[in-house]
């Protein structure tokens, strides 16, 4: 019984989101389905700076954009595509103005980010995330993993960003 | 005459820009006049992040803002005053929308760094810079020091932030 148990565990453990989203049976194209980042990378907030960005739309978003060793030297290189172990980190907060700026400005002019909202991270190991080009997707709202359906929704809009083996953000001097 | 040339080239090398703003006589207040900094801090594009910001205004720039390490250790640790050692570096660019991003999201909704304006650095030494509140200020285009006129404002600006060391910016979670 501890012996099955165990198995269970480890099974969970080796195949991550993945076991949650195939039917015990299995299935056919088990191969093909995505597989998320469902833990975040240890460190991510001392990786050096990417660039940063900001969405309005509905978003009204700041975000900072941070890469591993490995993204880093990618960027400041030119490599296309991203290497296996590449590891791009987009944490967002909410794009506040700064009262606090402004009185001593003058003028209403300054915006500072507001409370984190998210952070996204793009894995790459082309094997392992063979069925989004190569990239595994990972979206946290307050230290936990949002639900499939969201996941979901990061590949079919960053895979249309083909010719920068699917990443939108350039690295700024 | 190569022996005074020498003299000359190493009180300019001490002095920094300070040569250029007191007369040849030498000036009673030498002592509380402001120095700057003039030499971009080395390896500052690999500190970690503090936060971004936007400003507009008539400025219409986002910045990257990031900290070596004994900043970085004294704002997790929210050290006020920052202890000397700690360098701030403020990196500049031109706030631009991306019209590739927008079109990938179907609306106009992303702002991206565009080129390069400026790096500002705030550099701790409560001794050297005892003029300007602990604080030495540098502003840098192109990788060269701005000229005097325009290194004074930054303190008149930074000195009204009293209550966090002349610091604007928070620290990003």
């Amino acid at each position: 019984m501890h012996r099955i148990a165990f198995l269970l565990l480890a099974v969970v453990a080796v195949a991550g989101v993945f076991v949650f989203r195939a039917p015990v049976s299995g299935r056919a194209d088990q191969a093909a389905a995505p597989v998320f980042v469902t833990q975040i990378p240890p460190g991510y907030r001392d990786w050096r700076l990417v660039s940063v960005a900001h969405e309005e739309g509905n978003l009204h978003s700041f975000a900072a954009v941070l890469g591993n060793d490995a993204a880093i030297k990618a960027y400041r290189e030119g490599t296309l595509p991203f290497p296996d172990g590449t590891i791009i980190a987009a944490l967002h907060y909410v794009r506040v103005p700064s009262a606090e700026n402004n009185k001593i400005f003058g003028q209403a002019q300054s915006f500072v980010p507001g409370a984190p909202t998210n952070i996204q991270f793009m894995v790459k190991d082309s094997t392992k995330y063979a069925a989004t080009g190569g990239w595994g997707f990972g979206f946290f709202i307050d230290g936990k993993p949002v639900d499939e359906a969201k996941m979901q929704s990061c590949f079919p809009c960053h895979a249309q960003e083909k010719a920068r083996d699917l990443v939108f953000t350039r690295y700024a001097p």
